[in-house]
């Protein structure tokens, strides 16, 4: 048995075919490329039956990592899929699933792309990695980059949540933390990296970043007992773990593990909603100034490449594009942390405010499987409301509290 | 196949035996109280080779809860046991392992115990359950009770970490945020349960509370290959993770698992170290007023019963205890996130600290195999060093970062 059954890189829109080296978009037409693998030797596989080893990496042989060696971890993946049977009656569903993502190493699915991206830069030789971020992407590259004995360089967002810093300052190898524009900053690293043989962890195109992702959707099949949902949900930002599931269930589609996709959901914020706007005027991608929004993990407005892959993902699959306010998301966090005790930030969170406005519009069958990616925890940030002021306690008023 | 082979409940002093009830200490001598089980029934088991069910519930036959309708779960359990050889190298060790187990539903190895007092108060019908907590218990218990639907009156004191309180207040369903002295709250807390037929969650004494930790002990040794590491060290505040691993090792050797225990250490910090005291001393366990320490999640003076016998449990394994200062800790939280990845907080950092100095004291053989608990993540604070000051990027400034 292999490692890997990747074959080649292929690109997503001329075809060009290339071998699997270091390469992050098609030499001809610049777009996404993205690996084929011989599913036929997978399929006959008994895989995953008796897992050979834990986490993401029990699905070696769909991942692009060639050697066992380079096959980095800190436990990543294996996440619980939470049956929510109080949240579902809330809101008049039958049978609603949560695959919480918050117990990850660094407390969010960005671990699952920074194992392979990391495991590709120690596979090709990298000594170190750069990336610009807005705390938690950069924090989960440090730690991955750290595991793997490589140098990280992390400019981070002066604004990112304390703790957030905390953590870039213990694992990265060098943190600069920068006021202003988080977009000029990624251009003019970029533009250096191939220049100094730095390794490029950002998310925008490299076909290693979002493969890792692509275990979520082999779990969620796994964990429901070998069966397809009927709609996942999943937060949009540049549209990895969008990209990535859709990857993940036509894979199993071809080996003959299923034979339908499920409908996927993309969710987004108000304040930065390019998928959603042209979902609903059926046009493409337009790049957009983004505003405010409590879920910082989603707030961009220019999504690239993989933004409109994960576009054609919903549309491909009979899907749905939905954005929703802040008080929404907020109201959702709650409303979880209540009825089923998780704890999500508001990344995380928007899916479950995205279920919630598509229960009220009438757009989901009460009686269908659905799976919500509450995609981080919400111990990184300090979110609202505040708790009620200390209050000196005395015996008596102790027992009114507990007699109430 | 029973759910649970636990057939009493039996007091560790004078040994008078209770059928499977809501009892919390020995009726007659007010000692602890431990559940026995039909090891033998469970030895002829094919358990757990082929988990009927995820996470601590794996283990269901040696855990107290005796209906599959009351194990509550949010996925705890089953966190990733991390060989460790950059950190190993420059302590000059050959074999180090970190159980890591900031990767739970709340952060925290507390989840393990959440899920058995939580189960057994949903077991025995009770409609709420109260609990006095620095943070993190009681984010624990509240998220557990959320979980089963049990109403949770939490009483935080008022220094807990902003994130803590931020949790506790969207997953209790009655937050009480006090000023001042948390031993008193306890105590007058504790006189109304009974009467009020609230569920006691405090872990001072409830046997229901660490039966849920020793899934600890059965993971690391299913991890290893079935295989017993020589040491283990172990953050020691009221003893339960000492008192529960000493239990899971000597079922698994009476089961014929294996034949030897692993050495037992309990680290402590220097500001609240009444085992440490007493174990160098050769004495029992004397109370103490407790001094600062950045681990707040050791810092308690009056370990109670469950403190003799973690004492108990270090003394017969051959053991050995240990104490060490707040920039030990600190220092060991950076080296294991700059070497490894892995970021804890202090509490669960206390165990690399205390490695770290009993190399330097050659109080451990270099070639042992040593598993040491990372009790929590540093998710949940905001630990030293600050990172550096935020600084307005130029070009020039970004290539020479990225060029040094």
């Amino acid at each position: 048995m292999e490692f890997s059954y990747a074959s080649k890189l292929k690109c997503i829109k001329c075809g060009a075919e290339y071998p699997l080296e270091y390469i992050l978009v098609c030499r001809k037409c610049n777009n996404l490329v993205e690996f084929e693998y011989d599913l036929k030797a997978v399929a006959a596989l008994d895989f995953p039956a008796i897992p050979p080893r834990d986490g993401i990496w029990r699905f070696h042989p769909v991942l692009p990592i060639q050697s066992p060696d380079n096959a980095i971890s800190l436990g990543e993946g294996n996440t619980p899929l939470i049956h929510c049977p109080r949240y579902a009656k809330e809101l008049g569903l039958e049978n609603l699933r949560v695959k919480y993502e918050g117990g990850n190493p660094t407390g969010t699915f960005k671990d699952r792309s920074s194992a392979t991206a990391i495991g590709a830069a120690k596979q090709f030789g990298f000594a170190t990695t750069a990336v610009v971020t807005t705390g938690n992407a950069g924090a989960s590259i440090a730690t991955y980059a750290a595991r793997a004995g490589i140098r990280s360089v992390v400019f981070c967002y002066s604004k990112a949540a304390p703790s957030k810093l905390y953590h870039l300052e213990a694992c990265a190898t060098e943190l600069v933390v920068f006021e202003g524009g988080y977009d000029e900053v990624a251009v003019a690293v970029q533009k250096h990296l191939d220049r100094l043989k730095i390794f490029d962890s950002d998310g925008r195109r490299s076909p290693y970043k979002h493969e890792g992702k692509k275990t979520l959707g082999y779990e969620v099949f796994l964990q429901l007992g070998r069966k397809v949902p009927d709609y996942i949900l999943i937060p949009v930002s540049l549209g990895e773990m969008m990209v990535a599931t859709w990857r993940a269930f036509r894979e199993m589609k071809e080996m003959g593990w299923c034979d339908r996709l499920p409908k996927l959901i993309a969710c987004q914020s108000s304040a930065a909603n390019p998928v959603t706007r042209a979902f609903d005027e059926k046009k493409g991608i337009v790049p957009q100034q983004v505003g405010y929004t409590i879920a910082e993990g989603v707030a961009v407005g220019n999504p690239g490449l993989k933004g409109d892959r994960a576009l054609e993902a919903v549309r491909a699959t009979d899907g749905m594009a939905v954005s929703v306010e802040d008080d929404e998301i907020v109201d959702a966090m709650r409303k979880l942390a209540h009825a089923e005790g998780i704890w999500s930030g508001p990344t995380g969170a928007i899916t479950m405010a995205a279920l919630t406005k598509l229960v009220a519009m009438k757009k989901i069958d009460p009686a269908a499987s659905i799976v919500s990616v509450v995609s981080e925890t919400g111990l990184k940030g300090d979110y609202p409301p505040f708790p009620a002021e200390a209050i000196v306690l005395d015996p008596e008023k102790i027992q009114r509290i507990l007699e109430k």
